[in-house]
């Protein structure tokens, strides 16, 4: 079975917003075995919407809609999924009850105009929203002489995730065929997307039944591979070969099997040999440490460090010697190596790490160009010290000397 | 004139992948004035694609394509768009020659797929592209006896971005009738979106001729004012009219009226004021740190500071007493006055800027709860610390927590 995803909203239509709701949907309706065929995204103007919803009913099995259900006059989709389906809508008094109520214990007066959100389509199933006021609907009918499943979902994301998880996917389970479906979801960092395509395009390429997807971010790379041919347990020993096969090929620059983040296999590591890390971060500017801290649980093995901008600031937390940043610049191999051992001693962690760049757009010169970083991690007995130069904006620069350092500690603990 | 964006591409149909280029390319049609009123996603299947050319040709005046050019088989758009329109595609040889002289430069021999890319429809006039190697084509032709503009361009950001500036927006300037377009776009924080909305609509909704959006990002709001009514000089006039009676209602929450970010507004009044910033920060981990260092220039005026996470860097780099922690707990009042003022007084920056709280999930107490937060700004004579208490999860709490106090910073110098 197929689906089409229809956001509603003129908002969606501006440069400063966009649906995001699809991609939690999308990634529900893969796990059903449901093909997304198409997304429209359309504002709130009657007709627009009709045709949309129309088109979508000539062309997929499942439409589902989401947004358009509020109070307001712009709040179209129920209206708009009648006309297109030449069907009733009815005032639902047992609705317009509860809305009643729950504006009563708010003590708010309820407004007129609320009372549209009570409006079904008839013989749908309504699906009550535990987190906004407007209610979803569930309808199977028929158009055009073949049946249709019509999921009409409200906008706000919360709104979305919790009324489809609870009421809709034990539906959707019982009307869509079994499908098979393995996935896997690997890791790699610190390879470009070219590189990685061109060395495991050979492999990937021979498994047809596998639908493999390179997702590339800044250094980080997601490689998901799908099997919906056969049954599930043939299936899964394909993704599972195919994974095994690219894991090879990758070797080092997989982290993970899991789909796990670097940040979060990094301090697995730390955990696994009981070790502590400590940071002195100049061009990423907390950045590294701010990756690390939004894992919950990260205390237990990163204590902190600093955000060593200045060079005063280099020297004052990381001990870093004045005539050594005069003697090699900030942006040299021998100050990452400080930072990193610095840092380490002064906070008594197991390991330090420092980074030091230059991320630009100012800053460079001939010999020390925008790009430049130098990344270091230390124990005290060992340093190791890494030079990249990285191409694009400081934005870019930072997230990949941010992938560059994270990575490093993760090889010297692997 | 209406437009319709068709993005293409069977990765965007997946949870992974999300089309971002069509918010690039509806600000630009939002500048020449053509709304965007419908925008299709589509997978790389040659019926799919056609049928949704044909309807976009069906309801809008313009339709752009971005994808679909590449050179393997998966690339379907040029065939997709002669099929809807029913005209023939050509082979031109001079693509085909750059391309051959493209890869000869590299060195590598070019695979005869490559040569699909040379397929151009016939009366399009060729978009070249500078950053890669699928070229583009622009296309005024007629559909159904209407005239129907069809722009393809490539997936790529970078390659649309180039080649729709370069070479798209002053042909668009010369068909598109010239339209009134005044914009505004004011900046608030640390007020809901809901808590704006209901002190600023009765003002905007007397205007009916401006468009208001507003958007909201974890304690952050854009309010976008647009208006295309009348002439320019009005359109201006009431736009600005009705920007400055917001920026009265909303007052101390507005920090820009210019759409600068909050980093740049900090940093700006600390250049204005010829001051230094260092923080010591516990729960955001060096988001806040990491906020002003994205933006270029910052350390004319950020010296950077300390990631304090465990008691014991909060003692080493900020010069909390191990007393104090012990009789107020990590989180608490005292704590953030004393990170503030010990982080400005070891790196003798002008303000110090401290912060403590529990981001969750663990962590929290029946008298300390997730969400908990203290923030704290400091110039060594006047120390004023905030307590907040944020919902939502981990990622939630510490962007609201930054923001917070990044407003800080900005009150304390306004």
């Amino acid at each position: 079975m197929n689906c089409e995803i229809i956001a509603v909203g003129s908002e969606l239509l501006t440069p400063y917003r966009q649906d995001t709701n699809s991609l939690f949907l999308t990634d529900r309706l893969l796990q059903l075995g449901v093909n997304v065929t198409f997304k429209t995204i359309v504002g709130d103007r009657l007709a627009n919407l009709a045709n949309a919803i129309r088109i979508a009913l000539g062309r997929t099995d499942i439409v589902i809609t989401m947004g358009g259900l509020g109070p307001t006059e712009d709040d179209l989709t129920r209206q708009a999924v009648a006309e297109a389906l030449g069907i009733r809508l009815r005032r639902n008094p047992d609705i317009v009850g509860a809305l009643y109520a729950r504006f009563a214990a708010r003590r708010i007066q309820m407004t007129d105009n609320n009372a549209r959100q009570a409006d079904v389509l008839d013989g749908s199933v309504i699906l009550e929203n535990g987190r906004g006021t407007a209610p979803g609907q569930w309808l199977d009918t028929v158009y055009g002489e073949h049946r249709k499943l019509v999921i009409l979902l409200p906008g706000p994301p919360t709104e979305v995730k919790a009324m489809f998880d609870d009421q809709c996917m034990d539906r959707l389970r019982a009307v869509v065929p079994k499908r098979t479906i393995a996935m896997r979801t690997l890791k790699a960092a610190m390879i470009g997307e070219s590189q990685a395509d061109a060395r495991i395009a050979p492999i990937y390429t021979k498994y047809k039944d596998v639908d493999t997807t390179i997702l590339a971010h800044t250094g980080d790379i997601t490689l998901n591979l799908i099997c919906s041919k056969g049954d599930q347990e043939t299936a899964q020993a394909r993704v599972d070969e195919l994974a095994g096969k690219i894991e090879e090929e990758l070797e080092e620059f997989i982290y993970s099997a899991q789909a796990e983040s670097l940040e979060q296999i990094v301090l697995y590591y730390l955990g696994m040999h009981a070790s502590t890390l400590a940071v002195a971060e100049s061009c990423t500017g907390g950045l590294v440490a701010q990756r690390l801290t939004s894992i919950s649980g990260s205390s237990r093995s990163f204590v902190g460090g600093a955000v060593v901008y200045s060079d005063e600031l280099k020297t004052l937390f990381a001990g870093v010697p004045p005539s050594m940043i005069e003697a090699n610049g900030a942006v040299s191999k021998e100050v990452a190596g400080a930072l990193a051992e610095g840092i380490r001693r002064k906070t008594s962690a197991t390991f330090g790490l420092g980074v030091t760049g230059i991320a630009g757009p100012g800053g460079g010169s001939e010999e020390k160009p925008v790009g430049l970083v130098y990344v270091a991690v230390s124990d005290g007995k060992q340093t190791d010290v890494v030079e990249r130069r990285f191409g694009g904006d400081r934005e870019h620069i930072r997230a990949w000397t941010s992938q560059l350092a994270l990575d490093l500690v993760r090889r010297r603990l692997k």
